[in-house]
């Protein structure tokens, strides 16, 4: 059986969008890798009222209980008082956590004010958990069979260490691991909606209980699949039903980024590229040159904002742009064969559109975006409509130039005009 | 009276410790800025029976219930039939929502796949609140009075409009705000470390009881000071306090982007730009660009990445490549030189350094970077060593430039060649 899990993290600055939850993220990648999840995460102010609430939820649905913070021994530190009353267990000093405390400060030749010793009552029958870096003790309280709670402090050097010795071996101890097998894939080209609608019209699909969790940024879905009840032999099947139904719209059976599958296609065909941008401002080389390595094939970019620069850098005949427009198929692909002679690239990308939010026109609407990839013998072309706001179309956009590079190396890129 | 208002995020990936809840931040900073504050976030996975737990128990507690994501056409999209089930208020058909989606799909050109009308069912009495940038609405629910549930979409980029346009208004119009005066800075150029320590350092500012917020991205520090206790009609005070402290580091008291500043100063001074990038690979071009508006300013980028495209395009001589290499001062000043040449901007601004993990040497380590300016009449130079990952770094020297800029024009860049 899976336990169910519920972490606490208790500070009225966690709150107010100033401070980042540390602790949070380190608990959930540790119990992820155990192969267990965490079903709630709640975070709540140093206000006593709202704390106990908080702990008689987490209490009644959950089998473990973590929470971080609020054992220090000043005034807002209420987490062992909320916590006595809730259960009914008094607090009681501790003379072995009195000498963990002294021990602490002795260590460091600093005078102990008395306050810190309100550090030394613990909840009857609950567990002291020595903090080895901080004065701080964790507090771990079992309630009823498998009814667990752990009090972990707040700072992140001091939680980590307890909760690698207490918590995980007490998870491993406590519950038989029955991992889950998930399979990822990360696909560009479709929207959620149609990634969806096809999984739902495979009736072979059907016939195997599987969770599908969908996540999804402009042009990019990232679908994890987990067979669920007795259905775990199928995961082979399910992989291999998922994949034929994709096909090139799949990018990548990895958790990796679209730019990352890119550049290894680059690096292993030999290929340099070079891009000429307008919409998107920057976006794609920026996205290309965030991968490590990226310099081997990535050679130039050129944000080409003006007509000027479009005709002088790139050398888009002044013509073209008179006759077509900036934004037209006939830029696009003037673009494209432009940055790779300059550059003397393999490939030469161009996208050329209107990121709003204005400057659009019933013909040329805010979203139209022109793409071309120029190769040694052949232009391609492309055409989308995005709907989004300014950086959303620049997002999409950057997506689809990078999957043209990703699908022309792979021989999958259809010319299209 | 302070409102009750808990946010609830909705999704099981939120809770493996693989991706932030960006919605959240947004959401608390928001609040915050309203004078409220939040008492519970509670996070839960996509299984209906631990998202019916938590919708229950904020029912219970709090006034305001917030919730992100679940809307969507998915199967694994169950916000609004947990909430029909609590509330008991049955799902209705909105034929107003169905043709919403319908102009959504009709407007890209896409054809709708018959599950995205699974997102005109609300809930009886509810209020669809129409979504501008994705497809699935949110929705408003009264449940009796002072006691209201916001369900808004996950996707950042259709949260937030939804948020300040539906939950903010109501916020403002439904509970008296006792407003706190905080007053905002915004400070690039400077270490959180050496902003904290002029705080400290200042003893007419610990004449007054305030609190000091501190927001850090890299090399950019958002400052909220807010006096406590009596002290409140000391704002004026402590503000000429703090202006005076920071000088030119302070970029602006608005809660504004730098790109933002560079932009409004290059419109005032009826300035052109054009920038070429090395290091930063096309994110200054991306920065300057992602501002409104910026298309009547911004007139071309170069990424020369290769140091051919740094002599062909940017017309650096390969003498002082040979001589200098590609990370040097004297390369930055020949393409700031040559980017404003061959754009005929105003003002060049370029940036060429070593983002790293690899090619760093003794001399010119992971994080030198190089700067110049060129105006009509000067070249200004600059040099940095950062410290970070390739995208901190890459962060860090678009940061840099995009200072640069404003310096310039308020005529406080120093020649430092």
């Amino acid at each position: 059986m899976d336990p169910i899990i519920e972490v606490i993290s208790i500070g009225t600055e966690l709150l107010n969008g100033t401070r980042q939850d540390g602790d949070f993220d380190i608990i959930a990648k540790a119990v992820n890798k155990l192969g267990y999840r965490i079903s709630f995460h709640t975070t709540v102010s140093d206000e006593s009222s709202q704390l106990k609430d908080v702990f008689e939820g987490a209490i009644q649905r959950a089998h473990v209980v973590i929470s971080t913070g609020g054992l220090g021994p000043t005034e807002d530190d209420i987490t062992r008082a909320v916590v006595s009353d809730i259960t009914g267990k008094k607090l009681v000093y501790s003379t072995e956590v009195e000498q963990w405390i002294r021990d602490h400060f002795a260590a460091r030749n600093c005078v102990m004010g008395q306050v810190n010793l309100t550090m030394a009552y613990i909840p009857q029958s609950a567990t002291a958990l020595k903090n080895d870096i901080g004065n701080a003790p964790g507090i771990k309280l079992s309630l009823k069979k498998n009814n667990v709670l752990f009090l972990l402090p707040g700072p992140p050097r001091e939680m980590i260490p307890l909760f690698e010795r207490e918590v995980v071996s007490y998870l491993k101890k406590t519950y038989l691991v029955d991992k889950k097998i998930s399979n990822l894939y990360k696909i560009t080209g479709l929207p959620e909606s149609a990634v969806q609608q096809k999984i739902t019209d495979t009736s072979d699909l059907k016939k195997h209980a599987c969770d599908y969790v969908f996540l999804a940024s402009p042009g990019d879905i990232t679908l994890k699949v987990t067979p669920t009840g007795n259905d775990r032999k199928a995961v082979k099947k399910i992989d291999s039903l998922i994949k034929n139904l994709f096909g090139d719209y799949l990018y990548s059976s990895e958790d990796i980024l679209l730019e990352s599958v890119a550049g290894r296609l680059l690096t292993v065909h030999k290929k340099s590229i070079a891009v000429a941008e307008s919409c998107t401002g920057g976006l794609l080389a920026h996205r290309i040159t965030n991968i490590v390595g990226s310099s081997d094939y990535f050679l130039t970019g050129v944000v080409a904002y003006s007509n000027k620069a479009k005709c002088s850098i790139l050398r888009v005949s002044q013509k073209t742009i008179n006759s077509y427009g900036a934004v037209s198929m006939q830029t696009a692909k003037e673009m494209a064969k432009g940055v790779r002679n300059i550059s003397r690239a393999d490939i030469g990308v161009s996208i050329t559109g209107i990121a709003g939010p204005t400057g659009g026109t019933k013909e040329k609407p805010v979203g139209l975006v022109y793409f071309g990839l120029a190769s040694e013998d052949t232009v391609f072309v492309d055409k989308k409509l995005f709907t989004s706001d300014r950086e959303g179309i620049k997002q999409f956009a950057s997506q689809h130039g990078l999957d043209m590079i990703r699908r022309y190396l792979i021989g999958r890129l259809e010319r299209s005009d």
